[in-house]
C-alpha cells in the first residue's frame, strides 16, 4: 500500500512534540498573565464566511482548501485564526469587553511548499477586541515579547508600520483611493520580489508611473522612530497620515515603560499581506536571525463589517513553526519523560507491575518491559531513550525482599530493600 | 452577513476552554507517568489511506468528509486518530518497540447531529504499539481510569469483551467466515437498535434463521468475569474462543495487581464499531452515569496490512466530549486567571502600566483596564468576570506614594506604599 502523506502536511513525532508542548505551555502561561483566555473555533468555517470580502482578501482565498458537503453546503478549511474569532464576536453582542483570546490551532493553505512552508500548520494568536487603546498594541507586543524571552532569546526587533501612514503615502503619490489596497499588495512583494518586483507588480495593476515614482523611494525608509518621522514629516501631512505617526508614538512610549528591551524600527515598507488590517502592523523578530517570530495588527473594521456593530480589534500571530525550528537546532531536546525503567527477570512479572504502579502513584514516570525482552536488549531501549534510572526485579533478589537499581548515567548498581523503593527514588525526584 | 457556523461544528468559549485545557493538562500528565509520549497528525490524509479496506471500514467512511484538491488527488479529513497513527508506525520501521503515544486533536464524521455527537470533535487516545503482551492492555485501561479519578471520579465499571470471543460464537451459531464481519456489525447496532434491531439487520445481511436464533441468547450474557466465563464454556470451546477467555483472564489478573478498584464486567454483546480490533475490546464508564468515558482495543492487524511488517497494538480513546459535559453540570467553573485588574484615575496610565507590568513579571496574572472606563464600569466588569482584587491608582494616592488595592471578595480597601505592592500580592497569591 502506498503509506505517503498528503502533500504539504506533516508528522509531529514525539520528539519534535515534546518540544513544541513545551514552548505552547511555557506561551499559555504567560498569555494568562496578560488575561489572555483561552477559545477555539471549529476548522470548517462557511465559505460565505472565508470569502467576505471584509475578511482574508483575495490572495488567501486562492489558497483556500474548499469544497461542497453532502447536502451542498460549500465549506472550507480556515486560513488564519482571526477571521473566525471574528465571526465568533460578531455572533455574541453580548460579551464583555475588552474580551481577550488566545488560541493555538491548525490551518490550511493550499501554497507553493518550500522549506518551512507546509499547506497544514499551526498558528498561535492572542487578541483584545473592544478597545481603540494603543495600550492594547503594546500589551500585545510586549507579550510576545515576553514569550520569546521565557524561550531563551536575549535581543529583539520590532518592525513597526501603520496602514494609516500608507494609506497617506498612497494618497500623497495620487494614487486613487479605490486603487489603495493593490498599491498594499503590491508593496508586500517587496520581500519575496525585490524592489523590483514591486514596481512591475504596481504597474500591473495599472498605477501611473508618476505615483510609482513617488512611491518608491518611500518604501526604503526605515530606522528608528525619530529618523523615520523627521523624514517622514516632508510627505505625511494629511490627517489619517498624521493620525497613524501619533499611534505609533504612542505604543512605542508605552512599550519603554513596560521595559521591553527591544529594538523598535520603523518600517515604511511593512505591509503584512492580508487586507484585514486598518492601524499599527508589527513583526517580532530575535535578533540575528532573519526570520520573524510573530506578527499582528490592528483590524477594527472586520467585525462592524460582520455584524454592524464597532468593535475594534488588534492582535498578534506567533510563528510557532520556526520558533521551534530555531529552537530544535539550539537546544537538546528531551526524548522522554519517563525516569524509571522497571525489568522482570523470570517470574517476577506480577511483583514488577505492583512495584511499576507503587511508583507511578507517587507521580514518577516509569515504564514496564512489555515485551518480556531479555535484559541487555531492554538496557539497549533504555539507553537509547535516556531513561535515567532501571530498576531490576530478579527473583533471587526478591527472595530476600529487594531490589536493583542501577543508574543509567554513571553504571551504578545498588541493591535496594522492596519497602524502601519508593523513598529511594522519590528524594531523587 | 450570515454569520452561521457549518451545521454540526462549534466554538469553545472561554468558560468552556478553561475546563476542557484543564481537563487534558491533568491527562496529559498520567500519561506521560506511564510512559506515553505526544505525537500529532495532520488532518489530512489520503483518500487511499482512509478508505483502505484495513482501516476504519465501510460504516465509517461513508461518514468521512473528502473532496479533491487542486491537483486532483482525492483527500480526506480525518475519521480517528487510529488510522493517522498506525500510518505513522507503518511509515517508519525503524521506531524502537514498545512505542506509546498520546494524541488530543480534532476528527471529522459527517454524521447525524445529535446532543453530545457533532461532526467535528476531539479525540483523545493513547497506544501502545510492538507488543502483543496483555501487560499493555492492562495498562491503557488503568491509565484511563486514573484519569477519570484525577478529575473527581471514584467508582467505575469497565465492560470488556473480546473479538476472538465474539468470532468463536459467530461461528459457534454457523456463519460463514466471510460474514463474520457482518455479524459484529449488526451486533453493534444493540445500543441504538434493541436485541430486534440486532435481528433485522442480521437478516439483512443475510444471515441465516437458525444462526440468528443462536446468537441472540449470547448477546444477553454480561455479569462479573467468573458468571460469564463459567455461562461461555457451553458454547466457547474452539481455540480462538478460549485465546479470547484466556486473555481476559490475564487482562483482569493484572488490573486487580494494578489496583484499579474499579468493576470489571465481561459483556458478549460489546462489538465497538471500527472493524480494525482484533482482540480484547473495552469500554470504562463512571459508575452512575450512563455514558462510555473511554473505549478501546486491540489492533495486531492493522499495521502489518498497511506494511507487511507485524506490529501489535493496543490503544485507548478518551471521549473528552462527554467528559467535560459531565464536569460542567458537576463543578463551579473558573471564568479568569486574572488576579488582579489595575484601574488608573486620572492621568495616571503610565504609572499604571508600570506598576501592571511589574506584577507581571512576578509571575501574577493582572489585567489593566484598556477602555479608559470609569470607576464603577470598571468593577463592574472586573465582578462579573470574578476577579479577587482591584488596584486603582489615584493622582492624589500617587502624591503620597500610595495605590488603594479592594479585596473584591469582601469589599475591604487598603492604602499600600507603592514600593512594596508587589510583595502584598507576592505573599497573597
Amino acid at each position: 500500500m502506498n503509506l505517503e502523506r498528503v502533500r504539504g502536511v506533516r508528522d509531529f513525532m514525539p520528539k519534535e512534540m515534546i518540544l513544541r508542548e513545551d514552548v505552547v505551555e511555557k506561551f499559555k502561561k504567560i498569555f494568562k498573565k496578560y488575561g489572555f483566555l483561552p477559545l477555539d473555533t471549529p476548522a470548517l468555517e462557511k465559505w460565505e464566511l472565508l470569502s467576505s470580502k471584509y475578511a482574508g482578501g483575495a490572495a488567501i482565498l486562492e489558497e483556500t482548501y474548499n469544497f461542497k458537503d453532502k447536502s451542498g453546503r460549500r465549506i472550507g478549511l480556515r486560513y488564519d485564526l482571526t477571521v473566525p474569532i471574528a465571526r465568533v464576536i460578531a455572533m455574541n453582542p453580548d460579551l464583555t469587553m475588552p474580551f481577550k483570546r488566545y488560541q493555538y490551532s491548525k490551518v490550511w493553505r493550499y501554497q507553493e511548499i518550500k522549506p518551512g512552508r507546509l499547506r497544514e500548520f499551526y498558528q498561535m494568536d492572542i487578541d483584545t477586541f473592544g478597545t481603540k487603546s494603543m495600550l492594547a498594541d503594546a500589551e500585545v507586543i510586549a507579550c510576545s515579547i515576553e514569550c520569546f524571552k521565557e524561550l531563551g532569546f536575549k535581543k529583539f526587533t520590532v518592525r513597526i508600520n501603520n496602514r494609516k501612514i500608507l494609506e497617506s503615502i498612497v494618497k500623497y503619490a495620487g494614487v486613487e483611493k479605490k486603487n489603495t489596497i493593490k498599491c498594499f499588495r503590491a508593496i508586500d512583494k517587496l520581500d519575496k520580489a525585490g524592489l523590483k518586483g514591486v514596481k512591475k507588480e504596481l504597474k500591473n495593476y495599472g498605477i501611473k508611473q508618476s505615483s510609482i515614482n513617488k512611491i518608491m523611494p518611500l518604501l526604503k525608509i526605515k530606522g528608528s522612530p525619530e529618523t523615520v518621522f523627521k523624514k517622514a514629516k516632508k510627505f505625511i501631512r494629511d490627517k489619517i497620515g498624521l493620525e497613524g505617526i501619533k499611534e505609533l508614538k504612542e505604543i512605542i512610549s508605552y512599550l519603554d515603560i513596560m521595559k521591553t528591551e527591544a529594538k523598535y524600527n520603523i518600517d515604511l515598507s511593512l505591509v503584512r499581506g492580508l487586507d484585514y488590517y486598518t492601524g499599527p502592523i508589527f513583526e517580532v523578530s530575535a535578533e540575528g536571525l532573519n526570520v520573524s517570530f510573530a506578527g499582528g495588527g490592528r483590524f477594527d473594521e472586520m467585525i462592524s463589517k460582520f455584524c454592524g456593530k464597532e468593535v475594534p480589534a488588534v492582535g498578534i500571530s506567533f510563528g510557532i513553526e520556526p520558533i521551534t525550528q530555531v529552537l530544535e537546532k539550539k537546544q537538546k531536546i528531551k526524548q522522554t519523560f519517563t525516569k524509571i525503567y522497571v525489568i522482570p527477570i523470570g517470574n517476577t512479572k506480577e511483583k514488577a507491575l505492583e512495584i511499576t504502579q507503587k511508583l507511578r502513584k507517587t507521580g514518577i514516570s516509569v515504564e514496564m518491559d512489555l515485551m518480556e525482552k531479555n535484559i541487555s536488549k531492554n538496557l539497549k531501549y533504555i539507553n537509547k531513550k535516556g531513561i535515567p534510572y532501571s530498576l531490576i526485579i530478579g527473583p533471587k533478589d526478591l527472595r530476600e525482599n529487594q531490589l536493583t537499581v542501577k543508574n543509567m548515567e554513571t553504571g551504578k548498581e545498588e541493591k535496594i530493600d522492596i519497602s524502601s523503593i519508593v523513598e529511594y527514588f522519590l528524594i531523587r525526584k
